[in-house]
């Protein structure tokens, strides 16, 4: 045996161990019965506890000193078992568990606060979150940007500043093309009336295997909030159903479905090793938003959703596709990131990731930190906040100390665009298919370009490599003018 | 911290990993994509390693040494742990992860083999199978008895000497109550027709409910073998819809529901500790056992699930509740055990026991097997075997080493007669609301005379306590003579 091969032996047992703690948050979300709460918490701790112990242990550090890599895929395993040692071992045991214990607690408690729209209820957890995300970006960091240590964790090899300069130059052209947008004199007609749950649970299968979803390694259930979970052999989804709102269904079940689909679309000879699972969030990201607007929002696939939706529903009182291309790209203002349309998304982003740095860097102090929302919230987008479940209290991200995530949603969302661009290139006919409902020539290209490589580079060399030029937003904000010119008629 | 704590402190994480272990075993049969299997079984293997080296941990020894038990409880605590802990130090680690992965080889085998009926194909893994069972029971025997060392997993302080003694007592009754059975001239109906498979879904959850089943800490699944798995704030049960037998849905979710509900009931305060669960196999199926004949095919339940099935599913054919209650309690000849009727019953397991017992002590050859099988099947059903489904390959246990477990299921039924008995005395009214479909007075007194207590007695100490007297054969059979001679008019 070599160190390598000792040093993966024991990594894919603490992988294995890893899959069923996340299948163990799946469980919770899908199947868990409501008073089995406690008797979990205990049983989450006890797995986070062995993993922790694993993560630490010497042994790794041993084998990473002495284990040669004799291939691509063996370097770049040793590089993530690197990153992901030295990161854990720099955040005290005592810190970790800390930030488990409360972060657990918070979630429940920013729960009841936004059912209450009571933020006070939730100042004094969320107080506790940031002082210890901040105790654990100081150890990180060692003297660094205390912000970008936390954002290394959710994407490797990008900086606050890089992406403050993105969102510089995003903000101007997407602001301008909103404001074009809202004073347009065509408006797209709405959809509206009753869409039968159990139609749209069918529908929201179909879509799932029009995406390539393989359900022989994957299973669609229901949850609060729609989330992918799982790699390699095991991917499930969730999906909600809202009767007055079939898009909502519909279009978070192909976001998932992108997600997962790069889960499954790993190479298997990476199952159950570092780089057998996506490589980043901003990637992540880019996978899920590419299939749900670029193919699923785009006018070839909406107008197969059409005929889909008549045949299901009846008449919809939409005239014809192109009025359902445009209902289902309709820009509205609203309160809430995850209901809002391609053009203001990355809007909701910039809010959220002004605020965020302001916080870990401490200029930010949570008590002001509502009105801050607020404030920020009308400036940029013309609305007063009507109550902290459409502002401050929307995102469960902050009680679970998520500081440093929002941005992947963004660079997703540019990544989104470069891949769009270059699929275009590669595959002219990659629209025919979408016209049938079938997307698979974009998502064969999707998956040999970008998710079969798993871990297997950085997040910004996925991208390069896959679109053949450095990441950029222009390649997203040309889509964006283009399409919503045409529907808005500008 | 004593010792006690240190070390219950240590169990407790290990019980919630098995907790988890066992959680991921109900996925497997309820949720798994197809396709997972493969990552599954690595998956599986991680935590049962972690397990394992935790049950070995030399810790263990150390703190059980100098432990000193404060109360009743911490005296079970630590009984129920050093048992553990000798019998896991006698199996070698290189034998015990070779039965998991025979075993786990071996039940895929055996189900092909049970659906091709090709005898020949299962006996080279099932030789293997019983090579490494018996290599364990020589490591646990230490010279004593093979089987008992296998018995004595399933239950504690119980002999294969004392079970062949409660065997010979049990046969000729049994056997002369059924030969007047089957010689009798009033034979009951049987139930026909089409049962939606909604409808028994339905019915199946206002059954478990009945039956005191808390859906707020347990649900109700689908699965091709009924089954109740986990402990404490966590127990789910499974079910199956046959729609031309709707009672073997019935009955098997009653059955479930009286384990589940022994798992549900024991006091709070043992939650993931060795107390928590329940204390034998034995045990267990007296509670299954009860609820499932004592009290669910009794004539008062059966004259409310009468009305219920007439309400949902129109006219049964069947001319009253009395007609309907022997319907339910027929007794036919039949070649598996877990559809056999009340009487028969022990028969197939004395079948096995003799068997088994056989197997290990190495007289009977696998190639023999399904010989020895089919002509004692002969002689003690008077029915031949028509095919390997019907005989040898019917039940699971043998492929996934279960030697030992069989006769736990006849002692279930003794300890249930035991229980009726004292619970018929202690509680005069125990049958009021069964008529109107509510066994809470027969389930409360389950509860606070044996579930409460999960491990805290020893398995015989538990009936005893119970029914006020040492654990016989007497009641059941009585219980068993009375109820089929006024069904059969004898």
């Amino acid at each position: 045996m070599t160190a390598y091969s000792d040093l993966m032996a024991f990594q894919r047992q603490t992988e294995a161990l890893s899959a069923i703690a996340g299948r163990l948050g799946w469980d919770q979300e899908t199947m868990m019965p409501r008073g089995s709460a406690g008797q979990r918490a205990e049983e989450m701790a006890a797995i986070e506890a062995v993993l922790h112990a694993r993560r630490t242990d010497p042994k790794i550090g041993d084998w990473l000193g002495s284990a040669d890599p004799a291939s691509e895929i063996e370097a770049a395993n040793l590089r993530l078992i690197r990153r992901r040692y030295e990161r854990t071992l720099k955040v005290p045991a005592r810190l970790a568990s800390e930030i488990a214990s409360v972060t657990s607690r918070a979630q429940g408690i920013w729960a009841d606060a936004r059912a209450n729209e009571d933020v006070a209820a939730f100042l004094p957890i969320l107080t506790e979150v940031i002082a210890l995300r901040q105790e654990e970006a100081q150890a990180l960091a060692a003297g660094g940007n205390l912000y970008d240590a936390l954002l290394d964790d959710y994407e490797p090899g990008t900086s606050s500043a890089a992406i403050a300069d993105l969102f510089d130059r995003m903000r101007p052209r997407l602001v301008a093309l909103r404001d074009r947008i809202f004073g347009a004199s065509h408006q797209p007609a709405r959809l509206e009336g009753k869409f039968a749950d159990k139609i749209q649970t069918e529908m929201a299968t179909k879509l799932a295997l029009s995406f390539g979803y393989d359900m022989s390694i994957g299973r669609i259930d229901r949850a609060v909030h729609p989330f992918s979970s799982g790699s390699g052999q095991d991917v499930r989804i969730t999906t909600r159903v809202n009767e007055s709102d079939p898009f909502n269904c519909f279009y978070s079940t192909i976001h998932e479905v992108g997600h997962a689909a790069y889960e499954q679309g790993i190479d298997d000879q990476h199952i159950l090793t570092p780089v057998g699972c996506g490589v980043s969030m901003g990637v992540h990201e880019s996978q899920s938003r590419i299939y749900e607007n670029q193919l699923g929002r785009g006018r070839a696939f909406t107008g197969w959703l059409h005929g889909q939706m008549q045949e299901a529903f009846g008449n919809l009182n939409i005239t014809d596709a192109d009025a359902f291309y445009a209902a289902v790209n309709r820009c509205s203002p609203s309160y809430i990131r995850t209901e809002a349309d391609e053009v203001q998304y990355n809007l909701h982003v910039m809010l959220r990731f002004d605020l965020e740095r302001a916080i870990i860097a401490g200029d930010l102090k949570p008590t002001d930190l509502e009105a801050a929302w607020n404030d920020r919230f009308e400036a940029d987008f013309g609305l007063a906040v009507d109550k902290p479940s459409n502002g401050v209290l929307q995102d469960v991200h902050w009680s679970v100390g998520l500081f440093g995530y929002f941005p992947t949603y963004s660079l997703g969302n540019v990544y989104a665009g470069c891949l769009f661009e270059a699929l275009k290139s590669d595959v002219p006919d990659w629209e025919d298919g979408l016209h049938d409902g079938d997307a698979s020539a974009a998502t064969n290209w999707l998956r040999t370009n970008v998710q079969k490589h798993g871990g297997l580079y950085e997040p910004v060399d996925v991208i390069t490599k896959a679109s053949g030029q450095s990441p950029s937003e222009e390649p997203l904000l040309d889509y964006l003018e283009a399409k919503f010119e045409s529907i808005y008629r500008l």
